[in-house]
């Protein structure tokens, strides 16, 4: 079955919704004007609840990985020994970012396919030097581990008080409950290309009061990522250097959708969506990567079946319009990843595991006809059923409610 | 009159034509994926004649100003001793990001409104401390004033040998002859929203074989802007860091715009709306800001005639959709600029002059009715008469061939 459209289930970028689309195509504007002024406040506004921060927004034009970089040279100083704890690649990304400038890193290295669990940063912070900021991942995408952030932060402030705590949440923001104010986290980063329904260009970055304080000494170089100059022209409706425009002009329409659908609904439907592509997976026959009571709520991870080459596998999902991802770093060529998230329904994963079923076949494997698709769909509505405060909660309206597509 | 259609006539972010606006609206697609590795070398072959150079072009999501900050750090070390050019604002802006990155920089301030002469540069070269780099802006957009890069290259390797030759070529580049590797230059930054008629979020970059190798030993810090992992992925057809893929899909249409139209008709077509511009502002009685022999081809600055409030005025133009920029830095207020680059075409600088009369009336200046447009209509006949080789020369024909719209 050759499929018109693109499924496109990596973990960002993600698809487009119709109207997000269109916005790419808008003419310019003067990006020193009061209409852009007012699209910019318009947006930061409607971000905010997904960082649920009183702290401002500001938009960068860069990747995630740029607004990692801001967030390390606002706030540290050349020798600020940090701590960087790291789950997988984008773990060992901020230690290298960390590094590059010159700050003292000392590792947490856990188990690919595990999270940091309190107790590993109770142990590791045992002996704190002082460490001037604890960086960590929220939803690592090469692992499709969570870390669990709201049981790490009073680690750090119980036994490292003067630590920034500098949170890369690039492709979890959005699609998961998160509490920047609450949890006490000094930085967040945002990318727009994850759950924000974007195309890629855009970063989005919050500080505290702490870490704002910290950027006034700290001598890390900087200057297309400095935060104060985006500060103070983000007072006067404008970013010091000129922004993507096209990308803030999709970032407006996918935060009106986005508003449209609720906070509640979308982080249901992330869960259901999630809970769908383990499920689906499992039943096809794959073993799950990462250690379930971790498992991310934006990509999955699974082992390639053994004896299954993923380059001719993978080539086989391509002819079928299934775009997934493979392995990176260490397993590349051992697993597969299914991104959900963004404008992602039900019926996406469906159609993913109707593909793989299809592949593995293919591939000379055993397959309950149906079985992915169907245990999707099952996990789906057990989830959504699940789901309090999300008015989807009934189990005969919720696909259809909650679920788009 | 009210006229329907905006016309932005700052310098940059420039309008887009339709086929780059609907290149913005594309479905996303796999970064890492055979589909953008094609596009990536399709765009980088196409922009390569506009700098005239074998050297490689890497293209990097942030604007200009990240690209000035990636030429920097990647080819220069804390402590290097660097002279930096400055005839405005984008020129001081060299200086600022040198600075911040710790180079030892002596700044050679040229008067706003004129270009950096050979001469000037020759003096400042004359006890040439053992200068690392000299950083010259190309077309500097504060004071629509053009460096003679042709001639001030060739005292740079006179004077100081040994020195790279850093050109920030964002606001000209495309729109007017460049010659990288004629005139020895070493690194070479250009920005999508200028003369490439795209959306803000890109600059492209390229490096003599000089530079590269200055940036092996290159100590300034860097990891988002690093060019040697730029490269390294540029090689597989990829970016290391998640691209701004709608900008780059208008940039690949763009150029497919820019290969049909030719070199020398773009090069012909600038040269005509900047005479076009000058033209009209003067019969208007605009008196132009800068010395007329380096006049920028992309953009003109005239002085505010004497009582005239330019937010008012400003205002008034406005209301009859037509957008300029004003005065940057110490000039704010008492310049206006005229932004004639990229889809630009005759009748824009001409609907341009129709509003500027309109509103001088309102204002109460004497203006010959017409005259603002007839005389940018006869500059820009006189203009393409005078190319040579554009296949577009002759006068009865030339506005038509040449000068859309």
């Amino acid at each position: 079955v050759k499929r018109s459209e693109t499924n496109l289930r990596i973990p960002g970028p993600t698809s487009l919704p119709p109207t997000v689309r269109e916005a790419g195509a808008r003419q310019m504007i003067n990006h020193r004007g009061p209409e852009f002024a007012a699209m910019l406040a318009r947006i930061t506004s409607r971000v905010q609840p997904f960082f649920r921060t009183s702290n401002e927004i500001l938009i960068l034009t860069c990747s995630g990985t740029g607004g990692l970089e801001a967030a390390v040279v606002n706030t540290l100083s050349p020798g600020d020994p940090v701590l960087v704890v790291s789950i997988g690649s984008f773990g060992d990304r901020l230690a290298k970012i960390a590094s590059a400038y010159g700050a003292n890193v000392t590792k947490l290295d856990i188990e690919w396919g595990r999270a940091a669990e309190p107790d590993d940063l109770r142990r590791a912070l045992a002996g704190n030097p002082g460490y001037k900021a604890v960086l960590l991942t929220h939803n690592e995408t090469s692992t499709a581990v969570e870390n669990p952030i709201a049981g790490l932060a009073p680690v750090i402030r119980e036994l490292a008080p003067d630590a920034l705590i500098i949170v890369d949440g690039v492709s979890g923001l959005g699609a998961v409950p998160f509490d920047m104010d609450g949890w006490g986290l000094d930085v967040v980063i945002t990318g727009s290309q994850k759950s924000w329904m974007v195309a890629p260009g855009l970063a989005m970055i919050a500080l505290s009061p702490r870490a704002w304080e910290a950027s006034r000494t700290a001598t890390m170089p900087r200057f297309y990522f400095d935060l104060a100059q985006a500060r103070e022209f983000a007072a006067k409706g404008q970013t010091p250097w000129t922004p993507a425009l096209a990308v803030l002009f999709q970032l407006d329409a996918a935060m009106a959708l986005i508003e449209a659908e609720g906070y509640d609904s979308i982080i249901a439907r992330h869960r259901a969506v999630a809970a769908a592509t383990r499920a689906g997976l499992v039943a096809l026959g794959f073993r799950l990567y990462a250690d379930q009571r971790y498992a991310s709520t934006t990509v999955t991870a699974a082992w390639i079946p053994d004896g299954l080459d993923w380059k001719s596998f993978n080539k086989a999902l391509l002819e079928r319009n299934l775009v997934l991802a493979g392995g990176q770093g260490k397993v590349a060529g051992q697993v597969l990843r299914v991104g959900h998230l963004g404008d992602v329904s039900l019926q996406d994963i469906r159609d993913a595991m109707d593909v793989l079923e299809e592949a593995l076949v293919q591939f000379g494997r055993e397959v309950t006809p149906g079985a992915g698709s169907a245990a999707a769909d099952r996990a789906s509505r057990e989830t959504l059923a699940r789901e309090p405060g999300t008015g989807v909660a009934k189990p005969e309206t919720a696909t259809a409610t909650a679920v788009r597509g």
